[in-house]
């Protein structure tokens, strides 16, 4: 196992959201937890202890990552007096429960978000969120509508879009700028987070801010779904918004030009119809 | 001069703005005016005539257009008794002088425009407008600093970052969906206009709604600078939203899959703080 190729691309990844970066973490965490070189559970627990701050310094800005890594490293603390293959065995036991944990979450956060669609309804959503397709794979076979965004820079609408198209969903796809004509065509706005504040600021993809104004304005709902890990806990820190490579942006160079790109924004509570979450639907301020 | 090929060019032109656009149409009219084919006074305002109709029939969302060439059209009306050449020369210089009145209209907007500019400032703008141009022009060797969209999807943002380089005014270029981040950044923002309904609303770009949004969101103020001639009469009719190629957004073909691409939105008065003519500023209900 190349553990520093696989931290790398953990650290490099743009086409994953949080929730799936998460479980991606959590399998490397298995791996090494069997194969690690160790010639004692000591020497083990510092090697997983070790990779656990590896990880964590990889995605800082990413709470579901943090949190279920962090309770991760939490559990090492109960395996010191056992033997080495017992480390290893329950220590990769405990990676892949914290996987299927987050998939259970992703898929009862989803299953609440359909109880606020109507039987016929417009969907619009920002951006590619592996929580939201889980919603739409839930709400096949109805008469669902989605609206889209291509999301620049790097297009993740299209791969939504696919997906959609996949499962016989007719979808609209259009660009951020057009956020402004189609929100009002729609009967809800649904999002994801890659993290939430502690009284709930959605940090997500930028241009979920924009959508969220649009819905306000026009009285449309706005929800977002995004399991209880995202929630970033005060002690955690505040989240950076990740300023990614401005080559991405493909502008020309040109004299006094500075590109930003900068992948996040953030959304207050006021716009919020409603958070959805494993647990159920919190309601926002934003009743339109 | 090949009129079919120039009328052409005007209906597909997407590169310039409304009062760009205008003025070509009278140099066309000008044009004409002078190598039309006629035998006689009648025959040639027969065929001035019929040249303002393909004229308008061209872009009939376009008001500043529809405004001047339906001036110059007006204008012939008091030539009926002239000698032929009288009629050529005439009719030319009148296409000339709404030309020029565009242009002594577009540097007077932008002259007011820029009583409204701190000395030291940052402005975002969307898209691209000659006139939002001509305001920045006025400002060089000002400490301005402006924020400037790609504007997809033809990306007019990389069109005025290139010139405002030259100008030497610092650029920093946005994708729209960090308007959200960026829109506070700013000490005002400023658009142009392709029409302004009777009231006061705003046809521009798509996005521009978007940026009025997040303006008043953060108590921006936020300005439309735009010659009279662009003011709609009711008398003209609805603007229809133009949509343009969908292949214009690169999508890859999915099933069930739409795009959309249109290119312009409205952006209602209570959003607007101010609009700027060659008159003057009248103000808006957006008081920040």
């Amino acid at each position: 196992m190349d553990l520093q190729a696989r931290l790398h691309d953990l650290a490099c990844d743009r086409s994953h959201g949080a929730s799936e970066l998460a479980r991606l973490a959590l399998g490397v965490a298995a791996d090494w937890a069997q194969h690690a070189p160790a010639e004692s559970p000591a020497d083990l627990l510092a090697a997983l202890h070790g990779l656990a701050d590896q990880l964590t310094a990889t995605r800082p800005s990413m709470t579901s990552f943090l949190t279920l890594v962090g309770r991760w490293r939490d559990s090492l603390a109960s395996l010191r007096d056992q033997t080495l293959p017992a480390v290893r065995e329950t220590a990769a036991r405990t990676a892949r429960a914290g996987i299927d944990q987050s998939l259970t979450a992703v898929r009862d956060a989803a299953r609440h978000a359909t109880t606020v669609v109507p039987e016929e309804a417009t969907l619009i959503t920002h951006s590619y969120s592996s929580t939201v397709v889980e919603v739409f794979r839930q709400l096949r076979g109805r008469a669902i509508h989605a609206i889209v965004t291509e999301s620049r820079p790097r297009f993740e609408g299209h791969h939504l879009a696919s997906q959609l198209g996949e499962w016989e969903i007719p979808v609209t796809l259009i660009t951020e700028a057009q956020l402004g004509l189609f929100t009002p065509r729609a009967n809800l706005a649904l999002v994801g987070a890659d993290s939430l504040r502690p009284r709930g600021t959605v940090i997500n993809k930028a241009g979920t801010s924009l959508l969220a104004l649009a819905a306000h304005d026009h009285g449309v709902p706005f929800y977002v779904c995004a399991e209880s890990f995202k929630r970033r806990p005060a002690s955690m820190g505040e989240v950076e918004l990740e300023e990614m490579d401005p080559g991405e942006l493909g502008a020309p160079e040109s004299p006094g030009l500075q590109v930003a790109n900068i992948y996040f924004d953030l959304t207050p509570p006021r716009f919020i119809t409603g958070w959805i979450d494993e647990t159920g639907i919190t309601p926002g301020p934003a009743v339109p």
